[in-house]
C-alpha cells in the first residue's frame, strides 16, 4: 500500500474491515471522505463514536437502545403478554416496519450453532426464561430465522418453555409475497404445502 | 426512522450519504459497527479524522499527501523531464500499481465539463504551466481520462503547452488486455484500428 500517503493508507485499511466492502470500495471511499466537505467527514466519525458511546442493549429485551429500557419496551400501549422472540436487533426492525405486531420482543443475539460453537447458554436464554416467571406472558412467538440454526433454536426453547404453561408459535414458513412459484426452492414448497389453510 | 434508537439512527443517515451506500447497506454497516469489538469501530472513526486531519494536497503536483511535497515529488530517483497529467489522486494510484511510470504526476483536479459548470480556471492549469516555466521537463503525457470532458481537457493543454516548446502525447486508447472484440463499442474500436502500429 506505499501507492498511498500513509493516514490515507490506514483509512483505505480501516474501511476495507467493513463488512462487504472490497478494497476497491474502500479507496472509493476514503477518496470520497477526503474531497468530501469537511464536515460530512467529522460527522461520521462523531455518528460512530457517538453510537459506540450512547448506544447499549435494553437489560429487557436485548435490542440495542439509548434508554433503558428501551422505547418499546417502555412504550405503555404494547401488549405486555405477547413476546417475539428473535435473533438479532436487525430482525426487530424488519418486524417494526411491517406495523403489524404490537407485543414486545426479546432478542437472543444470535441463534444455536454447534459449527460455530454457539450453544444455548451464549444466547441469552435464561433472560427469556426469568421474563416469562412473571406470569403476565400469555404467548411466546419465535421469530428465529427459517435456518438450520433458526429452526434449532426455536426447537430447543418450545422445549423448554411449553413446560411453563406458556403457548408457543412459530412464525410461518412459506412462498413470499409476489414470489414466482417455479423459482422457490424444494424446502420452501415443501414447508408452503405443510402449512396450507382452508380458504373462507 | 423511528425503528432505531437515535445515535443508531443517526449513524445509519451517516453511512448512507457515502457514494454507493444505500440504506440496506448503511443498517448493516451501522449493526456491524455496533456489534464488533470497541476497537474497531473507534479505529475507523480515528482513521477518518486522522485522514482529514494530515492530509493536504501536495503543492508540487496536487496529490493527496502528508508531507510537502510528496513522497513521490520528493523521490530523487524520478526522471524530473517526464510529467504526467491525470485528473484525480486516484488515477496516480492506477498508474503507480502499474509499475511503468518513472516521472512526476500533475493531478488537475477535474476534468473541463461545461455540463457540470467545471471552466479550464478551476483546474490546476496555472500551476501545470508554472512547472514547465523551469525548462526541466521535456514531455507531458496527458492521461485524463478517454471521455468527451478528458479528451476536451486533453485537447485545451495540448493547445496551450505546445508553443512552450514541450513535447505534448497523449496516452494510447484502444481494446484492454483480456477484451474480447466482440463486446468492445464502436469508439473504442474506432480508436483501436486509428491508432494501430506495424508489427515488427
Amino acid at each position: 500500500m506505499d501507492y498511498y500517503a500513509k493516514p490515507v493508507a490506514r483509512l483505505i485499511e480501516q474501511l476495507a474491515r467493513l463488512p462487504g466492502i472490497g478494497p476497491k470500495t474502500a479507496q472509493r471511499l476514503a477518496f470520497y471522505l477526503l474531497n468530501a466537505p469537511l464536515e460530512v467527514a467529522l460527522n461520521l466519525a462523531r455518528a460512530v463514536e457517538e453510537a459506540r458511546q450512547a448506544v447499549r442493549y435494553c437489560s429487557v429485551c436485548g435490542n440495542l437502545t439509548d434508554t433503558d429500557p428501551c422505547f418499546i419496551c417502555g412504550d405503555d400501549r404494547r401488549r405486555r403478554d405477547l413476546l417475539c422472540v428473535v435473533e438479532r436487533p436487525r430482525d426487530v426492525v424488519a418486524l417494526e416496519k411491517a406495523r403489524v405486531f404490537k407485543g414486545l420482543y426479546h432478542v437472543l443475539h444470535g441463534s444455536i450453532s454447534p459449527v460455530e460453537g454457539i450453544g444455548p447458554e451464549q444466547l441469552r436464554i435464561r433472560e427469556l426464561l426469568k421474563r416469562l416467571e412473571g406470569g403476565t406472558v400469555r404467548e411466546v412467538i419465535l421469530a428465529t430465522n427459517p435456518t438450520v440454526e433458526g429452526e434449532t433454536t426455536a426447537l430447543y426453547l418450545a422445549g423448554l418453555i411449553k413446560p411453563l404453561g406458556v403457548s408457543v408459535t412459530r412464525i410461518a414458513h412459506g412462498l413470499p409475497v409476489g414470489a414466482d412459484l417455479e423459482y422457490a426452492d424444494e424446502m420452501t414448497l415443501s414447508k408452503a404445502l405443510e402449512g396450507r389453510r382452508e380458504m373462507k
